[in-house]
C-alpha cells in the first residue's frame, strides 16, 4: 500500500470474561480463544499484506509484557503503561511518539477481537485509510444485529460501502432503547477500531481533552532525555482515565464510519465465543479430550482432564487445571459474579493459572501443600532468572531436561539431566540456561512459607529488581 | 441379640458405573459415596448393636485386598477370591467356613448398597434371623416403587411385616413386563441381602449346584493342611460364575421374604446417588469448592479444583483429577458407554485414579512425560515398599514430611525431611516409615521409560512378590 499506515495495537487490557480461561494476570488477547493462535497474533496476522509486522506499535502494560504476554509481546515495538488509564491516553500516547515518526496514518485496533471475514476486513481498512488521509477520524461501525446493550453505538447514514459522517453516539443504551434504535437504523456497534492521522488524533486530544494531552505532552518532552519508556514510567500515571470515545469521538464534527459487515466479535463471553466458533453437525464445538454422547449446541474448553458429556444441551463447560465452569447458555455474563465471588474471598484462581508465563520461560505448580510446594519449571534457551534469595524455603532442584547453569553463592556450576541441587534457605541464587534446548527442572520447595512474595531479588536481566532501571524491556 | 449371627459382606465385585469416581480398580463400595465413610464401612456400622465387628466375615478379592480396599478391609477376617465368580460360590465359601464355625446364622450383605431407615432394617433383620432359624432361606424383598428394568424381581404375597413364602421369581424384566408386575401387586426387587443358616444354605447349593459344592468341599478339604487362603488361591478358578439366586433361590421351594422398608438403594448410578443425597432448597447436592449461581437439580462431586455452576439444571457434575463427567438427569446409565470407549482406546482412565492405594499408603502422580514421572509418596507408618529395582529408571527422593529409611544396595540410611537421595538405574531399593507420623516424599523419575511395570520384586511384606507365598495377607 502506497501510504504509510501503522498499525497501534491495544493490548494494555485485563479481563476475566472468559474465566475460567481468563484470568486478571492473562486477558484474553493473549489467549487462543478461537483456533490455534492468540487474539493478539491474530491481529497482528490479519494486517498482511497491507500492513507489516515492522509497522506494529503496541501499548501494553508493564503487567502483560513482563507476564502472560512476555512471548507474544517480545517481537514488537512497544510503549508499556505502568497503570491502565483507558484508551484516550494510550492512543494520544502512541500518536505522541508516530508524529515524530514521519507522522503517518495509525491504524488503532484492541488485541482482543475476532474478525472472520479478513477480505472484507482489508476493504475497510482501505476505505477508512483513504478517508483519513483527508484529515478525518474514522471508525468502523459494525452492523448492529441485535439489540446488544453492553456496546457503545454510533449513527451514521449514508448508501454504499463508503465512508460516512456520524451523527450520534449512544453509550451502552437499556434494553428498550437498544431495539428502538435497531428499529431506527443507521445505527452501528462501535468496535473501538479507528483509523487517523497522528497528528489529527493528537490535534483533537489537544482540543478536547487538554488534559490528557498535557500529560503525554510531558511524556514526549521528557522522552527526548530519558527515552520513552522511562518518560512513560515517570509521567504517565498523571492522566486522566478517559475512553477516546468520551474524550474525543463524542465530541468532535469529523467523525466518519466505514459500514464494516467482517464478522467481527468481541468475544466478550464464552456464548460469544460458542456463535462465532466451528460447530459440529449437533452445533458441539469441543476442544480437548473430549467425549461427547448425545449431547447438542455445547461447547467443551478442555485443558488435559479428559472430559465426558452426556445428555448434555445448551451448556458451556471450561476446564482448567485449577477451575471448571459449566454454564447454561445465556448465562455466561454472570462469569462476573463468580469472579466478584472468588475477589471476596481472597481466593487466586481468578488471579492467575497453574502455569505462570515468566520473561524466561514458565512454570507450574504441581502440588502445595502447608510446607511444601512442587514446581514444574521451564526455562527457555537463554534464559535466566533473576539472583535471588529465600527467607523461609530452601529447594531442591532435579533436571529433568537440558542442562542448569545453576549460581549458589560465590560458586557457578553445570547440573545436568537426571542430576540434582539443593539451595539451602537464604543461599544467593540463579538457575539459567545456556543451552540451545529448554532446560526443564523440578523443584520441590520445603519450608514455613513457601509464598511467591518471599523472594529478594538482586540482579535481573528482565528490569524486575525494584529501584534499577530496566535492562531490557 | 442372643442368636449368634455372622454378617458375610460381599466385597469383591467391581464396577464403573459411578464412573469417574469409581474405577476397575476401585468399586464403589470403597467410595464414600453418600456422607463420609464408605459404602463398606457403613454396611458393617449399621449393624450394630445386633451383629458386632469381629463376627463380620468379608469375602473380597485380592485385587481389593491389595489395592484401594486395603485399608478399609485391614480389620476384617477375609476370604480373597483370586477371580470373581459371582455370588453362589463366594456365598458357598463362607458358608463352608462358618459351619465348621459353629454354624451361625449367616447374614449376607453386598457391601455397596445405601440404606437409610437403619431401625427399620434392624426389624427387618431380627425378623430374618428368627425365620432363618427355622431352616428357611430368607431374602430381603424391597417394595418395587418404579417399574425398574434392572433389578431382579420376586413375588411374595402376605399379611403384615412378617415373612413370606417367595412364589415366583422374574429377572431383569422388560418395561412393559415390569409395569404389569407393578399393578399386579406383591413383587419386591430383591436387594440381594439374604439370611440363612451356613449348614443350610451349604445343602441347598449341593442340591441344586452340585458344580458349585464341588468346588468349594474341594476348598475346605484343602483348608484342613494348607489353610483356607491358600486352598482358595489352588481351588476357588474351578467354581463355575454363577449367582446365589440362580443357582439356588430359584429352585428351592423354600425361600422366604421379608418386605423391606428401609430406604434402599443400590446406588447404581449418579441419578440414584442424587436420589438419597441431602439436597438444599434448589435440589443440589453439592460437594467440594462448589459455587453455584441460579441452578437446580444438580449434583456436583467435586475433587480438588474450584467448581463454578451457572444457570445449569438436571446435570450430574463429577470431578476428578483426571476426568470429568458432566450428564444430563437420565442419562447417567449412559456412562457404561463411555467406559466401552475408553477401554476401547486403551485409555487409564476407567482404571485407576491419579492417586492410588498400595497396601504400604498411597501415591499420586502429578505429572508424567515421555521420559520423566513425578509422584507425591505417603507411605503410612510401619509401611515398606518392596525391596525392588528398575532397568530403566532412576529416581531422585527428596523427603517433604517425616523420616524415610532407605535401602541402597547394602546400605540402608536414614533421610530427613528437607533431605535428598538418588536411586540410580538398576539399584536394588527400598523406602520404608519406621516412624511415627506419615513419611511424604517427591520422587523425580527419570528414564527412557516410566511405566509403572518396569519394577523387578525382590521381596515384599505384602506378599506381592510372585512365586513366594504371602507373609501376610
Amino acid at each position: 500500500m502506497s501510504i504509510r499506515a501503522v498499525a497501534v495495537v491495544l493490548a494494555g487490557g485485563s479481563g476475566t470474561r472468559l474465566w475460567p480461561l481468563s484470568r486478571l494476570q492473562i486477558p484474553k488477547q493473549f489467549l487462543a480463544v478461537v483456533g490455534d493462535c492468540t487474539l493478539f497474533d491474530a491481529t497482528v496476522n490479519r494486517l498482511a499484506p497491507l500492513i507489516a509486522r515492522d509497522d506494529v506499535l503496541v501499548v501494553s502494560s508493564r503487567a502483560n509484557a513482563m507476564g502472560e504476554g512476555h512471548a507474544t509481546l517480545a517481537p514488537f515495538s512497544k510503549l508499556l503503561e505502568p497503570v491502565g488509564r483507558n484508551t484516550a491516553p494510550a492512543i494520544a500516547l502512541a500518536a505522541a511518539r508516530l508524529v515524530d515518526e514521519g507522522d503517518p496514518i495509525m491504524v488503532v485496533l484492541p488485541a482482543d477481537h475476532v474478525i472472520t471475514n479478513v477480505p472484507a476486513f482489508h476493504d475497510c481498512l482501505k476505505t477508512a485509510i483513504a478517508c483519513a488521509e483527508e484529515g478525518r477520524l474514522v471508525t468502523f461501525g459494525i452492523r448492529a444485529l441485535h439489540p446488544e446493550t453492553g456496546f457503545g453505538y454510533l449513527n451514521a447514514r449514508g448508501d454504499g460501502h463508503g465512508a460516512r459522517p456520524v451523527t450520534r453516539f449512544k453509550e451502552k443504551p437499556d434494553r428498550a432503547t437498544a431495539e428502538r434504535m435497531l428499529a431506527e437504523g443507521g445505527w452501528y456497534w462501535n468496535s473501538g477500531m479507528f483509523v487517523w492521522r497522528a497528528s489529527t488524533i493528537l490535534a483533537a486530544i489537544k482540543k478536547y481533552a487538554p488534559d490528557v494531552h498535557a500529560a503525554i505532552a510531558n511524556i514526549r518532552s521528557a522522552a527526548k532525555t530519558l527515552g520513552w519508556q522511562p518518560a512513560i514510567e515517570a509521567h504517565f500515571a498523571a492522566a486522566p482515565s478517559i475512553s477516546i470515545d468520551h474524550a474525543v469521538l463524542e465530541k468532535s464534527a469529523d467523525v466518519w464510519a466505514v459500514p464494516a459487515d467482517i464478522g467481527w466479535s468481541d468475544v466478550g463471553s464464552w456464548d460469544a465465543v460458542h456463535d462465532i466458533a466451528q460447530k459440529d453437525d449437533h452445533g458441539n464445538a469441543l476442544q480437548g479430550a473430549v467425549i461427547a454422547l448425545n449431547s447438542q449446541n455445547t461447547l467443551v474448553r478442555g485443558a488435559n482432564r479428559l472430559i465426558a458429556t452426556i445428555g448434555v444441551a445448551d451448556l458451556t463447560i471450561v476446564d482448567t487445571p485449577d477451575a471448571l465452569l459449566v454454564a447454561g447458555r445465556g448465562h455466561s455474563q454472570d462469569v462476573k459474579h463468580i469472579v466478584a465471588q472468588l475477589q471476596q474471598r481472597d481466593a487466586r484462581e481468578h488471579i492467575e493459572h497453574l502455569t505462570v508465563q515468566r520473561p524466561w520461560g514458565t512454570y507450574t505448580v504441581l502440588q502445595e501443600t502447608p510446607g511444601c510446594k512442587i514446581k514444574s519449571i521451564v526455562v527457555k534457551p537463554g534464559g535466566r532468572l533473576s539472583l535471588q534469595s529465600h527467607q523461609h524455603r530452601s529447594e531442591h532442584w532435579v533436571v529433568t531436561q537440558g542442562e542448569a547453569t545453576v549460581t549458589r553463592e560465590a560458586d557457578t556450576y553445570a547440573v545436568k539431566m537426571n542430576e540434582s541441587t539443593f539451595i539451602p534457605i537464604g543461599a544467593k541464587h540463579r538457575l539459567e540456561n545456556r543451552g540451545a534446548t529448554p532446560l526443564e527442572i523440578i523443584e520441590v520447595q520445603v519450608g514455613s512459607y513457601v509464598g511467591e512474595d518471599d523472594i529478594t531479588r538482586y540482579e535481573d536481566q528482565y528490569g524486575r529488581v525494584p529501584g534499577k532501571s530496566e535492562a531490557k524491556q
